[in-house]
């Protein structure tokens, strides 16, 4: 039998890329070339020379997105480079199309220099009428996307931060909700201190959350070791681990009712989820081997687990969120994509299960369920016209 | 009645935008995902990070190219900023669809500055297997094509100079085979020291003409004024005029064979062109208003009148040209597209009016003709595997 890694070889060999550009307007006749080409075509150019914001109005812009990497961050690949990042750009590229009818187009940078690459993308943005970053390592991807989002007038979205974080959010709202936990009350903890586990942190307070401890490669972040760190962690620093404890992962799950894992894997055992709280929740998301398999995280007795594979219930997609993120952004004319929007984003995502198919095996909507996008792009759009 | 302003403006607001991107590999359920996203993807993502060639093989640099813009010289419209720009931009890459086959985004810059138009192209080039340079005005355009040349190993290419030169240069051989003179016999006058002058000079000296006067708006071109002229009208003073003679266009038409305008219009009388040599040849393509009319030409005795526009016979259009070239360039894998290139696609397109269908009104194939681009194509291809 072939592999999923021939499969996929083969198929990509035979796509010779997985998008292509197609003609919305005819060019079937000299006509058609009148209007969409000269002279006609002087006529939007007149017109957005006079009023640069009827951009919109006449061009792609209003639709369009760029998919932006430097290839440092692919996958679990790490640092590939550009041209060996495009397969995962394109691939994107198609999420953004099928499930929320966004025009996206992948653009790979011949450069990791953080300055270079916010220079690169504000040159650009005239075209687009969004940013989505991908596959940019931490904490660069940080700074590249504030620099983005402070001086550019359209949304600027870096996936591997919010989109895992929304959908965690959402999982996560749902869980407790089935478990009768208050957010206020739970004990979280978190492996992985980089872009995904950053950005679950500032989301999961907004939900209600204040016990939260992280962990990094090194042991458990707090203010003690703050000249150590980077900025992320400094800033997780701040807002965690109130009490400055210095402990292992496995010392802070006693009694957790909450493991959130970005990390890597195998790095939680059945030991471990069978000292957390009753009804453990655990989200092991590490890719493509979770901190701990959907099934031994059951067998341990948590009442809800989830990874980020296919194979296993609750999946913790991204995709679920992306497509929507950028469908309500667009059409809202949002300039910049907000707490707030992802906030709701997180609430559109967790009510779309009726309280009656909630489950531990069903916490969160697939993206193959209609509707997904849609309800994430008016949850969006509803926070951007406020 | 509505003019082609009015309809070309309401067209391009129901469009928003002409070009929209499609996916050409499947995702209707979680099998597809496997291979077109996760976990898949990663594949050739290892192939291409072990030989950076087999981007090639597996995405969709192999058939996408960029068409970039600083909007500074678009139409006849002059400096209008990026965003104005744009549905010039999405035009083009409509024919480069529609004519060649070949995927095209066009990306349009946030800025004029050579030195950072040359760095933002090279920095987004791993996406793309080819540059098309648009509307930059001159001699920028010159400067910044040429070190995109010298710096990256995908073809790059200035349609405003080297399109319009081979069609011109098309053109002109089949009107020399008309009135039965040598290349190396006629005395030629050119009136436009821009982008599309500079490269028409090149290209006519390359089938043969010898005997080559220019002009600027100021009056001819010559080696006695270098010291005030930019690097491009320094390079036509050297290899044109040289007698040196300092004339007014209407006296170095007396006895001229061939007029070819990249200029103004109204610049050319019908005396002027009386005063022409027997069996004048016309091309007067300032846009969109030429140098003289096609009908005033030819009631002033040309045997060949040339426009740019689609209202009279004969009109020089480089889109018969550039989606050719890129066609050929891309499936050649070509790196640079070279001056013989160039040569064998302006013979190609001369080549496609057997003798016995050329005549005074049918001198250049049109974009709508059978096999155009794929003629093109292969006369780039032939001179590329050499």
């Amino acid at each position: 039998m072939k592999s999923v890694y021939d499969i996929a070889l083969e198929l990509h060999q035979k796509w010779q890329g997985k998008m292509s550009t197609e003609l919305k307007a005819p060019i079937n006749n000299a006509e058609d070339l009148t209007y969409a080409y000269t002279p006609g075509v002087a006529a939007p150019c007149v017109e957005i020379s006079k009023n640069k914001e009827d951009v919109y109005k006449y061009t792609s812009k209003s639709n369009t997105i760029a998919v932006v990497s430097d290839g440092t961050a692919v996958l679990g690949l790490g640092d590939i480079g550009a041209e060996a990042a495009l397969p995962v750009m394109e691939g994107k590229c198609c999420l953004f199309k099928q499930f929320g009818g966004v025009n996206a187009v992948p653009i790979v940078l011949d450069t990791k220099d953080p300055k270079e690459i916010i220079e690169t993308v504000k040159r650009i943005a005239p075209t687009f009428g969004g940013i989505n970053l991908e596959d940019i390592s931490s904490p660069r991807c940080v700074e590249i996307e504030k620099a983005l989002i402070d001086e550019l007038d359209i949304p600027v979205f870096h996936d591997d931060q919010h989109g895992t974080a929304i959908v965690v959010v959402a999982a996560l709202i749902n869980s407790l909700k089935l478990v009768s936990k208050k957010a206020e009350d739970v004990k979280v903890v978190i492996s992985g201190a980089g872009a995904a586990g950053y950005s679950i942190i500032k989301l999961i307070r907004m939900i209600g959350v204040q016990n939260i401890i992280a962990f990094d490669s090194k042991g458990s972040i707090s203010k003690k070791h703050k000249d150590s760190y980077n900025f992320v962690k400094q800033d997780i620093a701040e807002i965690t681990n109130s009490e400055q404890l210095d402990v292992s992962l496995e010392e802070a799950l006693v009694g957790a009712d909450v493991f959130i894992g970005v990390s890597k894997k195998d790095l939680v055992s059945k030991a471990m989820v069978q000292s957390m709280n009753k009804d453990a929740i655990v989200f092991a998301m590490a890719n493509p081997q979770p901190e701990i398999s959907y099934s031994d995280a059951k067998e341990a007795g948590a009442r809800v687990a989830a990874t980020g594979r296919s194979d296993a219930p609750n999946q913790i997609n991204n995709v679920v969120a992306f497509p929507g993120i950028f469908k309500g952004a667009l059409q809202s004319r949002a300039k910049k994509i907000s707490e707030d929007m992802k906030l709701a984003a997180a609430y559109g995502l967790a009510e779309m299960i009726p309280d009656d198919k909630l489950s531990e095996d069903y916490i969160i909507v697939s993206a193959f369920d209609e509707g997904v996008a849609d309800t994430v792009a008016k949850a969006v759009m509803n926070k951007a016209n406020k």
